[in-house]
């Protein structure tokens, strides 16, 4: 568990994965400069770490072309970790080449979803990562690596997906070199007792080298399988402010779990997280803005924050949205 | 905790409350027939309790005014609780002499919204409960009286709402003789922190007598926290189908727990419901038809089962929706 420099304060760390999660599944493409205004505002609300852009050919995802020129506006912005998710050593190389703080690199748990998603075997995958964390040590060693295990609690392709496979993945990929490993429930097929079990099960082999809970709201349990995985010791959650986001290989996966209503469940239970739940209600307004006709998901934005609401962290404003 | 009959198989007693909790907060009034084909069809889905209407003036609520029609339809359905909101002595009558096979009162955890609710302090609340148990003792003996505490985690007229005043409304609602006492988040103020330890709480003081975890999703923490009072030892859970509820005297609260997520998340997670998710979502078209434009929530129905779904309970068909 990799916290960045400036946030030994907050209890967990949010991974902001929105502008690269959220934005990567739409069919429109968000311009560059309301990018900036929403990595801004996301920076504002106190997320000190954000999945920015991922590093994969422009014509295969026109929406991060910019990738860049994002990761270079958002280093200017004090204290945030600027997190791309590069699924290669190409993607890692241009990654660092743009002054990326941190890398992400996605590895299936099923063989199917391995096969379409990046047309390589789970073993090929952990090749990969062993060559980009070389590459890293070689040219920027101060710059964690993370994998995190896709569809780790169920495959829209395979199914079910078998712990013992998602347990030896992780240990591999701490042996191949990564920073941190963590769980993806890409298409919300997990439950809260199967999320608790894996998590125990995983964090028993790799200790403190467990990365993030990315949960999916796709069934309505992605806040009720976060609390699985905090109660498993888990410290890293994965969120999207306004549940933007998908997987284009897994079909029906819709729906990170929102930021703002995760923010508010923590605050609410008196974990800290250092984000202001109202500051993150108020800039879904770029969304809607800038993303004309994108579903916007969330329920904290509409009945706004409860009367007599006390946030855990001190020193954050939590107006009335 | 009353479980009844026929339903010692399940794990978990869901108490479907959309007839009565979801109809109540819309303007438009589903048809007496209507109301039929949807309480069928929840039976059908294999809910073994059903809150089926209020027993109110009709003037005060018009959606209402079938009520005793509906508890004579519902009482034909095999195996099923008919269970009838009361708010005084006059309505338990009305329910009674409707052959309702159990009542639930409803008394505020806050002094503020028992006087906008009913006109009345919360201790004259106790004394018409006790009023009620006693008719119920004298011409109704089987019949089961429970008596749920609102706004036990959060008033939207007073904020915070004590846990002292909530644990000892509790106990003495068991002292006037109710059967059980649960506990609503009836405005979706709650976080799982919270509702563990309330539940743990009251459970340690009424023990068996603990009733139901009546959640929202108003802040999107609902499956959180039916979550949170599972693990504190509930074992009955009141949802509504489609999510469609909330609270006249409430501004702001809407949205029940969702039965269909919420039997998801719990046969996942191996917890048996007896009740088949697939069918609820099926059922869902009769809301669409018979209450147009009502806003339908749940996320269940929009994603569907995940491939190579197994749910815990035996013999309950569970086809994709």
């Amino acid at each position: 568990m990799v916290l960045p420099d400036g946030a030994s304060s907050p209890d967990i760390l949010i991974s902001e994965c929105g502008p690269r999660d959220g934005l990567q599944i739409l069919s429109q493409i968000m311009p560059t400069e309301a990018k900036k205004r929403w990595i801004a505002a996301l920076h504002a609300a106190g997320l000190r770490e954000i999945e920015v852009c991922s590093f994969v050919p422009a014509k295969l995802m026109p929406q991060m072309a910019d990738a860049a020129e994002i990761v270079a506006f958002a280093s200017t912005l004090p204290g945030l970790t600027v997190l791309a998710l590069v699924p290669n050593l190409r993607g890692a190389e241009a990654a660092l080449a743009a002054g990326a703080h941190k890398l992400t690199i996605p590895v299936s748990g099923s063989e199917e979803h391995s096969l379409a998603n990046v047309r390589r075997t789970r073993a090929e995958m952990v090749e990969e990562v062993r060559r980009i964390v070389d590459y890293r040590n070689a040219h920027a060693p101060h710059v964690p690596v993370e994998a995190n295990i896709s569809v780790a609690f169920g495959c829209t392709i395979a199914g079910p997906v078998s712990e013992d496979e998602v347990t030896r993945l992780c240990v591999s990929l701490v042996e191949a070199g990564v920073d941190d490993s963590g769980l993806s429930d890409t298409t919300g097929m997990g439950n809260p007792v199967q999320v608790k079990r894996l998590f125990t099960r995983v964090i028993g082999e790799i200790g403190e080298k467990i990365g993030a809970a990315h949960m999916h709201n796709t069934r309505g349990l992605g806040l009720a399988n976060v609390l699985a995985a905090y109660e498993a010791g888990v410290r890293i959650f994965d969120s999207s402010h306004a549940g933007l986001g998908g997987c284009p290989h897994a079909p029906g996966a819709s729906g990170n779990v929102v930021t703002e209503d995760l923010v508010f469940m923590f605050e609410a239970m008196g974990v800290k997280t250092g984000v202001d739940a109202a500051s993150l209600v108020r800039s879904r307004a770029i969304l809607s803005e800038t993303l004309p006709g994108a579903e916007l998901y969330g329920m904290l934005a509409g009945a706004g924050l409860p009367k007599g609401y006390r946030p855990a962290s001190p020193g954050v404003m939590h107006g009335q949205p």
